[in-house]
């Protein structure tokens, strides 16, 4: 018998793997942070003998669910103001309140609330877009969560940063500090290209190519932002990425919901990837992202619930189940979007979209063990005959059962176990107490 | 002190009332079936004194949620095919398995499992259409739910009827069976206008007339239903429903996608209403309902979640988000469909679209005692600024944590007390195997 620190034993796998293989009554040995095997439950609980063995009997079992577009911490701002004018919620709601209450504490307490509700729905890893993005990388450390981490950059001061070049020496720190963390990774964040002088578009791009990490930027995500761009610079938006470098490495656009035809063509050979967030592009009525489209030119396409304020939750199923709908209607087709396809962009696709897809996103020997379970032992997911159905259409983030991140378990029977919840709630409370009275916002209750 | 039955002590009320009444710290007092009184917990706890005192404090209270329209016994075909064409879906998947496999226990047991989910995630009214509905009702009752059952009315044979007149039969048994029930009504209901003949259609008319129910009919659900009505009989929707008394009564029209503003204009005139069902709408490609437009005329609207074949799960909480959002995106309007309005839909409104409103849909003395409980002590609830915001953007129906109908309680933290659930499941599967191996369908695990 060979030795595995973990088995996760019975229930339905889904590999997510390029064949989408599914393991019934599979098994899954884990050793350290890694996959060992899987495979038939009879087969490995007869190579294997574990520390620890869960028995996963009638779950399924899939690899956790990367949110590849986030605001972590605005969890804080969780309908702090909805249903609003974009400008007016912008300028009147959530600008002056990132302006006035956004600190080291605030950007470390709302990723840890983040991260709470995050695995909780079954999120292993999460790209952030934020201020104080060394204070997210040590909350996702604590809760055990992957991210990849990216400090905003814009030519406006922000809290964390007085001037554009403060911005890009904090995202240096952040790629020196961080730099060979088996959990977190590091990716320069410009804004947006109607926030971002050139000279700072080229000098992010210039850093991100010396330590040969991501790129992401918001593209594209409202109908006015064209015209803003090329009032501001007088270029067409990819024209102005590609002359500033950032589609020479692994180009992020977060958004995308008014590219061309002629943009996704160059997007799709610059190997470049797009972000879909369909609920919060819904909320603030953005628009709807061409994602059929792009997905047809190969194109690398994850799913993103952007922050809480436009959304309001992290709930990766919600997004899942959204995305396949939206765009079938948006068609008028119910054949397109179908639910494997979107369970690989939660999942695998997600992954490379984010450059992780040697290591996550598919559950396979030598991979990372990050691994969900989901309990369908329940009225609303019963029946079964489609696991990729269930997961898409049926399941939300509450049916997560267990949850591995690198191998440790984080959550076990809906247990958190690295993050203290009670404490957290009530300093979040406790903030939001601040910021309801500073805004003047009349609560609810 | 007078005496109650029970109160529940705490939390904020909504009351959904036609001002929009929230009560902070409230109390509600519950004696029989009925709400006795409702405010201030100091007031209310030192008014009354009940048999027995739930906690709420933390909790939002508010009405039970109203799915105004389902085929609850679907569930049995959750997930058994997904992402198809229309056609295809029907006529290969839907059609065949309900001629082979509808009985008396397949709709008995597929509603109690509907119940079931739909208890738990916060609904307490179903109205329901399909075929045996004597049974829905039976489960409806075993799970103290209050309904609108409907046997559905065609030209063709259904496994209950093998003429349109045993569907008028078996309705007339319907209302004089279930007539006077405190919590059983019943609903006339001809399938849609393409399935029905003009016959039919004027004599369900005058059925509902003599006992004074309503009648509702699925109405241009996809775009392609006028022309095959045109063809049929010569004569445009609206005419026809006009021509055979359908619009004399409380007209309800499920669906709607494809509502002219003139037709809009003719049901708002008859005081029909409308029930929205846009996650069906979004997955089977139908379309996007006018709501914006037929609620500016007044138009009573209610939500529903169609069958769980479609959807694929009865949970009002993601239909209600969903709502919020598709017409903000459709529109590019964030500011249409804001939280509280669509909470009215899930709750007051959906109730004067099905006729309930003296009854049910808001929490005032005198109103029926359908009332649940949120619990919002959970990271993905955390900040609260604004409760509507919480139920529509941010909760999901398994944040519910208690359930009473008609002073009933159905469900307390989270426990079902009404049915035997383990073994609903297992019946379920039971029959699920039936159906995969007559239809051939591969099953995913």
């Amino acid at each position: 018998m060979k030795q595995a620190d973990t088995i996760l034993s019975g229930g339905t796998i889904l590999t997510m793997d390029g064949q989408g293989t599914i393991i019934p009554n599979g098994a899954l040995a884990i050793t350290g942070d890694r996959i060992t095997d899987l495979g038939p439950a009879t087969e490995i609980n007869t190579t294997y003998r574990a520390n620890l063995t869960l028995d996963t009997t009638g779950k399924l079992i899939m690899p956790g669910l990367i949110n590849a577009h986030s605001h972590a911490a605005m969890t804080h701002f969780r309908g702090l103001a909805d249903d609003l004018e974009l400008m007016d919620w912008l300028n009147n709601y959530i600008f002056p309140a990132e302006a006035r209450f956004v600190d080291r504490e605030f950007a470390y307490l709302g990723t840890l609330l983040a991260c709470a509700e995050m695995i909780r729905s079954g999120t292993t890893t999460f790209c952030d877009m934020y201020i104080f993005e060394d204070e997210v990388a040590r909350a996702a450390q604590i809760s055990g969560m992957r991210c990849l981490v990216g400090e905003v950059l814009f030519d406006f001061p922000s809290p964390n940063a007085k001037t554009p070049q403060e911005g890009l020496d904090y995202t240096r720190y952040l790629l020196e500090k961080w730099g060979g963390d088996p959990l977190v990774d590091v990716v320069v964040e410009p804004h947006a290209l109607y926030t971002c002088s050139e000279n700072l578009l080229r000098q992010a791009a210039s850093l991100a190519q010396e330590f040969r990490v991501p790129i992401g930027t918001h593209l594209l995500e409202t109908r006015g932002e064209r015209a803003q761009i090329r009032e501001r610079c007088g270029k067409e938006p990819l024209a102005l990425l590609e002359e500033t470098g950032c589609l020479e490495q692994n180009f992020i656009a977060f958004h995308g919901v008014w590219l061309t035809e002629q943009e996704q063509d160059l997007l799709a050979l610059k190997g470049s990837a797009v972000i879909h967030n369909p609920e919060s592009n819904m909320k603030l009525a953005s628009g709807i992202a061409p994602i059929p489209d792009i997905l047809a030119r190969g194109i690398a396409v994850g799913l993103g619930t952007d922050g809480c304020a436009s959304n309001n939750n992290l709930d990766l199923f919600q997004e899942m189940d959204t995305t396949a709908k939206l765009h079938k209607v948006h068609r008028l087709d119910p054949t397109v979007m179908d639910a494997p396809s979107v369970l690989r962009l939660a999942t695998c696709e997600g992954a490379r979209a984010l450059g992780l897809a040697s290591r996550v996103g598919t559950l396979a020997p030598d991979m990372q063990a990050d691994i969900i379970t989901i309990d369908i032992n329940k009225p609303h997911l019963t029946p079964l005959y489609n696991p990729y159905s269930h997961v898409v259409y049926a399941a939300g983030g509450a049916d997560v059962d267990t949850v591995i991140i690198a191998g440790r378990i984080v959550m076990r029977a809906r247990e958190l176990l690295t993050i203290e919840v009670d404490s957290v709630l009530a300093q979040a409370r406790e903030i939001s107490e601040r910021i309801a009275a500073g805004l003047g916002v009349r609560r609810g209750s």
